[in-house]
């Protein structure tokens, strides 16, 4: 890995709208993602003005030049996964490869572990885009399915990963609680009597 | 399997809200689902007087009394999915296991396949829900994933099955596609030639 420009995340704001159109007009970040060819600035404009307050739009910068962005958005509107939040990004097609992925993700990551308190992140991706896949797997997302057929890119249907990344504090209550029912069931269970095992 | 009483399934109305509310608020059905405990009838009424015109919300009607609901949604908003649709269903609790959910299912796969065109259809139920699972299997869905922690249910995190069915049409264009490309790339590839293998 060479050098990288010093890339700055900031959140997005209705200024950026020319910047996120530009990228997602990059063929390879368009196709990457569930956007369409032609991407209208207005929508874009109506998107960043209306955006709610817990729905993270970040943009990157390098050299000034605002050349990918990522959303962070909560997974569902029921309150049962509410602790359950999705993330979507691109990168302009001359900037792949050269960390912006990584600054992007890394900053979502830090809101979502140590702000919002999201303790599950969830992502799909193409199974060909292995830059992608590569950068996710190098956060800690692991790949929890594949879903056939499930967009249309560039005239065919094509599988997707779904992805997710559950956080260090969700694992360790996790361990916390087996270890906790571990214990409550040793001293529950007599001696010589049958204990389930975990399938 | 004993005979069943008959059930009639319809479009939902305004109407079924309270009938809706009543098979929400019965323990097992809610807890099967993304609902929460006290079911709002207000809520309903809203979400019935306010779907649109592409949202089916069937209910399942037996011996005069609605016992069962499905929704067939949309999967995204994006075009690029415009050929995947989403279900969520539930049956009141003393109506399980009677047919109320095949017929509601039926429902859908036939709207679905041969009204709708939705060439992808897509659910998620919770790992220990084994009659729906079993349900689900029969119309010819398969688990795709399983994600972890999913939802929040009765004091805990559960996992849950992505699970998918793909519709005979799509099966159908997938065959023809890949006989119609083996043809053509025999035709191409010069003898002795290396030919990729399919991964």
């Amino acid at each position: 890995m060479g050098r990288h420009a010093e890339i700055t995340v900031r959140r997005a704001q209705v200024s950026d709208a020319e910047a996120i159109q530009a990228t997602l007009a990059s063929p390879k970040a368009m196709a990457g993602t569930l956007q369409l060819p032609y991407p209208s600035l207005d929508a874009w404009r109506k998107r960043l003005a209306d955006a709610p307050a817990d729905d993270f739009i970040l943009v990157a910068e390098v050299v000034g030049e605002v050349v990918g962005n990522l959303g962070l958005h909560a997974a569902s509107k029921s309150p049962r996964r509410r602790h359950a939040a999705l993330i979507g990004m691109s990168v302009r097609d001359d900037w792949q490869n050269r960390g912006v992925g990584t600054a992007l993700l890394a900053a979502a990551v830090d809101l979502a572990d140590n702000w919002l308190n999201y303790t599950r992140l969830e992502l799909t991706v193409y199974t060909d885009n292995a830059a992608a896949l590569e950068l996710y797997r190098r956060f800690g997302f692991s790949v929890e399915g594949t879903l056939q057929a499930f967009a249309f890119r560039d005239g065919r249907f094509i599988d997707a990963y779904t992805m997710a990344r559950l956080s260090p504090l969700h694992l360790a209550n996790a361990a916390g609680a087996r270890a906790g029912s571990i214990t409550k069931t040793a001293s529950k269970v007599a001696p010589g009597s049958r204990r389930k095992r975990p399938s």
